[in-house]
């Protein structure tokens, strides 16, 4: 692990000057491999797949490990989309003359050396390298053992593509072993390794967050909340508060928790429940919600759990409360921070929800479904964080760097 | 230290929600406190001082612990420049239409709770109080003990200044024990602070650092460099480099290691000296220097300890390089990332160093004296940090808030 951490930092240097030329260059050469070499990286995945069967592995997970022609053309897209995005390194703003005569501005960095510790998607391997390649940074990816196979033949296609762009392989290296141990160290790798990003299940990112000695950058669970509020427009409450949940059920974006006013309830919960009911959604309600229908016999009672669940699933909970603050507090205490939406036509109340609710994305009159790189303008993403520190949100190109200031004197000194 | 921690989170919780007004109304309150309590001050300072000559601290320990007149109306002076400077928080920025017809943008909002541990100094308690609050955060104080009784003089002045403000007292909140144990529990405080800062000394600094579970944004140490290149104009070069060194000897912007051009050592390098020795700053330099002067018997002989010592008294080491590569990998080896400058009318040449220099600042043609937030215009700074995540450079109220998306849409969903 050592000797992977000074290759990757030795190539973090020269990564970090290299062209954005030479780096679009490099993304379209993987692209290409990727696509010239279907066959092969088919093949590597059936191994994944055969003894993933073999060892019983759920039909959820076996669908996220398996590749397909679609999904090694949507993979080879995707880096080709990455070059295509503007490069952020070297960008130079806020340059401003100051009193004593110095220009001071920022300039956009690499941060070095980045750790990826991923599950079962071998896509990711791909994606991830990218992004790291186009940011400027080397990295390190340690992919889930049940897909080694499939990972070290898109590790193959990188090193060919990195090679024919003349970067160093160091840029983007694959640990090559399934001992569980490896993790272990990577997250511990001072000095050569500057930011560990895991991406998974909350198991594994809690597990990460606590034992790395280097900084970690974490998106845990996603509990996204609408608040339907007294003002609300119905027709854009019942549309948001139905697209938030049935548009995609596992996506991080997708509302768990709906909360309404008191004062609109009656009006827009009929309706929902209809649309919900209709799509096949488990509805999970609290008292007052269920004394609001005369036949409530279908209707299960919501629990304190409910309201600390990321269900990824046809299940909503849903509460009435008094007002804005009760919708606030609730949010606050019992969301995850991530994206939560207030529907309303009242400025006050708008404001109020923006500014208080304390989440990577606070939305108004919009379904916490747009969650989301692309539809940020950011581009692909390497996940959404839900920290306060360094990024919030979506984690795109700028994520992945930082700022250091330029002074800029012409042999000025300080008085 | 847990009830700390829970009063702390309320307090943030209401701070955040503080309009500037009443922020700027505390700062000017506290101020007003500082000047009105004078008296008291001096007298809770003189037992800090006299129990420290008795213990024998050291004459400069002494001096940093020490308050008088002039001290405490700086201190007052502080404040009330924090309350005059612009409100962070709250501000919307980056407000784009995207095509699917959201807006998309980022406001700007605090972090939480700060954890600052900080050392002899009592006026920290002032200033590192006066930044917490007017960027929105809630804070937590752990002095020296040293210092006890100044700290709690000045903290009995803050809490008066929050009442009259109508902000909760919880808002800056100092560990009133000297107890080192509760150092330890603050930096694991996870879930009630949500980052350290630690001012001071390497070694408390290395110490947090090692020890904390909460983020630390560290300051090390600064071992700053100026570059004379092939291509400087002489009278620019001696200026900055003079300037670098000599105007102050103990902060953490002054050029320890003067690392110039072979092609310009026999020009600059005599009338450096000269100046250097006149103002009694030893000189501790490599070979090549020593070859250049004919009467070398006063020089002393840089060994690698030097290129990584950073003296913080007049004391400079320097080294003749080959050529840029050479000053660059210098740098970005035994350097401490913190600032570094090139002297040179060569543009190819100051792009590559302001590029590759891998340093919080980078600066052209001045001096790094002027690393500072107020000369950047960041206003009163908490610290310099020589991290890459978060904040990097002078840390003012900017880089003690973090950005949100906000998402403003009416009635969108996604498609």
């Amino acid at each position: 692990m050592q000797t992977l951490g000074q290759t990757a930092r030795q190539a973090a240097s020269l990564l970090s000057k290299a062209s954005t030329r030479q780096k679009n260059a490099a993304l379209n050469a993987i692209a290409g491999q990727l696509r010239a070499n279907e066959t092969a990286l088919l093949a590597a995945n059936t191994r994944d797949v055969e003894s993933g069967r073999n060892n019983a592995l759920d039909a959820a997970l076996l669908d996220r490990l398996e590749l397909n022609t679609g999904r090694v053309a949507q993979m080879a897209d995707g880096l080709q989309q990455i070059a295509g995005l503007a490069d952020p390194v070297g960008e130079i703003s806020d340059m401003n003359f100051r009193p004593s005569g110095i220009q001071v501005g920022k300039m956009r960095v690499p941060l070095g050396v980045i750790g990826i510790i991923y599950e079962s998607r071998p896509n990711v391997t791909a994606d991830a390298a990218a992004l790291c390649l186009k940011s400027g940074n080397a990295v390190i990816l340690r992919g889930g053992s049940e897909a080694i196979h499939s990972n070290l033949a898109i590790a193959k296609c990188i090193a060919t593509g990195l090679e024919e762009a003349g970067l160093p392989a160091g840029c983007i290296q694959l640990i090559n072993t399934t001992d569980r141990a490896a993790v272990g160290e990577l997250i511990r790798l001072s000095g050569f390794v500057d930011i560990i990003i895991p991406r998974g299940g909350k198991g594994l990112i809690e597990r990460i967050s606590g034992e790395a000695t280097i900084p970690v950058i974490k998106h845990l669970d996603g509990i996204c909340h609408v608040y339907i509020d007294a003002q609300a427009d119905p027709r854009k409450a019942i549309d948001v508060a139905y697209n938030a949940k049935a548009r995609r059920y596992g996506i991080c974006g997708a509302m768990e928790t709906l909360l309404v006013n008191q004062a609109v309830a009656p009006e827009v919960l009929p309706e929902l429940f209809k649309q919900y009911t209709k799509k096949g959604i488990e509805l999970r309600v609290c008292e007052r919600t269920q004394n609001l229908f005369s036949d409530n016999s279908g209707l299960i009672t919501a629990t304190e759990k409910d309201w600390q669940t990321e269900y990824l699933a046809a299940i909503l909970s849903i509460k009435i409360v008094d007002d804005l603050d009760e919708a606030i507090a609730h949010i606050n205490s019992w969301g995850s921070h991530h994206t939560d939406s207030i529907v309303t036509q009242d400025i006050s109340a708008a404001n109020r929800f923006m500014r208080e609710v304390d989440s990577s994305s606070v939305m108004l009159n919009a379904s916490t479904q747009f969650a989301d790189g692309f539809e940020y303008g950011l581009g692909a993403e390497i996940g959404i964080s839900t920290d306060k520190l360094h990024v919030r949100g979506p984690v795109g190109l700028e994520g992945l760097t930082c700022q250091k200031y330029v002074v800029v004197g012409d042999g000025h000194i300080r008085p």
